[in-house]
């Protein structure tokens, strides 16, 4: 039998400096403040959305050495990864740090995947400095995932408008908030919803088995956390995730928070069912959760980014939507 | 400063079973004798070619728990990743086996990223079992990356024919040789090669970077290892890698492998540069190298596959290449 899936980080590692980088939606939405800096191009000053989009994550990564003090040099590994096909907002994004590099694929639970192996990393003492970040945009991703923007398609009502923003974080061995206490490596779940235009739907039951799995191993529950962050599942997926976790016996419905809800006002930014892609939960995460734990406003969160790791190809030829979660447990506190 | 990118593994994990899968062509070559299985059907008896390249992974998790003598639940945690858009030969092949699964993105470095990850998360004890799988196929990445099958594209001197075929292994603690000895991560290389026929020119100086560290950062010499394998050079990589290395003070010219340069016979299978793709390597490795150093046939490789990461979308808007290898050194002897 395998070990447990959730996996304690004995030495407690910090998440010593983050970034979010947006653009001007972002800018113009509820949590327009938490960015470090807004594009108000969506071309980022490029020929193209897809350097547009290299340059969101290029810039994520400058922002969050200067606040950690750091040169690229100092980095020991990155984890990088976002929606485009190959990563290419990623590997272009990132190519001139020369940094040792490790490519994730996590679609948009990738800010998850690349903090818990920054995470692990750090804790067994692989490396000294390791960095995760990740991205999307609003214009690669419906090109590539649904139609030309030209086009002017019509959005269904559960369908979730694409970030477009930017995350980095870096975690160190370090006395300084929040701290990295223990993560849980997601599984695939495939509960045979294949409507590319419901994600949340798609999604929630990975948020669910890898949340609970987390309870199942620690003997924790939900009230000894703030808030329990999941990425992107918006109106639709959040009702659905609180719904299972109610039946499955644990009430996450008045500590639940999800990035895809929080990014965009419901009112007035027409977005439907609200907000989607890895630069969501990367920049929420990295511009507004890590903040609050660090100054102690929050204590305690479990961050869940999901996931929806289909392709349009296979999308067209009928395939239900697979989707995973992974979870880590940040702490403005130490036991070590 | 950051830490070197090679990093000893003092437990020197093992890699307890390794499978390989091809297709008709594959089955044909000179390492016809090397797969556990051959498929010649290019569906594998489903309706899609996706379907196929997933049912590849399938088979490979398959034949590799059975000769580990394991069951899917026995693995703690499960690092893929391919050459699809989204990696969905990955997340369709290995869903059904609701294993811990982190996606990782290396194109055809993907074996080497695995391999590295697997090796690193036993030696450091974040799990017992880690396994690691990829595939490719001819009929995926054709149509993905160049040409509808049907419309029967010249293809230049410098191409290199994708490998349908499908690769997995699993690394835990145990005495059993190959033993898993120390890695190097890669750093993403771009020498501004931007012929998308001529990847084995793009990927060389990735090779060179991540070799030439491994030295620089053991003190060890080509010599002390029977084979220095790359992944997919094919012959025009091959020639710059071994150049390259020439200038850099170290001469790899009689010891160097590039299972590109493997797979096919180049007298009868019109294969032009050689082979290419994320299975190239993984089959390689898991079907050759390692009964080898199981058997003590060979006693010290460095594996280190070579990836392109670039998409078709960044390459038409006349972007160069950047290219990532990671390296793992597996020996026949262990000093632990």
């Amino acid at each position: 039998m395998a070990g447990k899936a959730t996996k304690h980080l004995s030495t407690q590692p910090s998440v010593i400096a983050s970034a979010a980088i947006g653009g001007k939606k972002e800018g113009e939405g509820p949590l327009g403040s938490i960015f470090d800096k807004i594009n108000d191009d969506p071309y980022l000053s490029t020929q193209t959305y897809e350097r547009g989009e290299s340059r969101l994550q290029k810039q994520a990564v400058l922002h969050c050495l200067e606040k950690a003090g750091l040169q690229a040099g100092d980095i020991d590994v990155l984890f990088g990864g976002d929606l485009l096909n190959q990563c290419v907002g990623t590997t272009y994004g990132v190519r001139c740090f020369e940094m040792p590099f490790l490519g994730i694929y996590g679609a948009c639970s990738t800010m998850s995947e690349g903090l818990l192996l920054a995470s692990l990393f750090v804790d067994r003492g692989v490396t000294q400095n390791a960095m995760a970040v990740t991205s999307s945009h609003f214009c690669t991703a419906e090109r590539q995932y649904r139609f030309p923007l030209g086009y002017g398609g019509q959005r269904p009502p559960t369908s979730q408008w694409t970030v477009t923003a930017g995350g980095a974080l870096i975690v160190a061995q370090h006395a300084q908030p929040p701290y990295a206490r223990a993560c849980t490596i997601g599984k695939i779940v495939d509960m045979g919803v294949s409507d590319a235009n419901n994600m949340g739907a798609a999604m929630a039951p990975a948020a669910y088995s890898t949340i609970k799995e987390f309870f199942d191993d620690t003997g924790m529950k939900p009230s000894d956390f703030d808030r329990i962050v999941t990425g992107d599942l918006g109106k639709v997926g959040s009702r659905l995730l609180c719904e299972l976790m109610q039946q499955g016996g644990l009430d996450i419905s008045h500590n639940h928070s999800d990035c895809g809800m929080m990014m965009y006002s419901f009112d007035t930014q027409d977005v439907h069912a609200g907000a989607s892609g890895c630069g969501c939960a990367g920049s929420v995460l990295c511009g507004h959760f890590i903040p609050r734990l660090q100054s102690g406003e929050i204590k305690n969160i479990l961050f869940a980014a999901t996931g929806a790791l289909m392709s349009p190809t296979v999308n067209q030829q009928g395939e239900s939507i697979p989707s995973i979660s992974h979870l880590v447990w940040l702490s403005n506190e130490t036991t070590v």
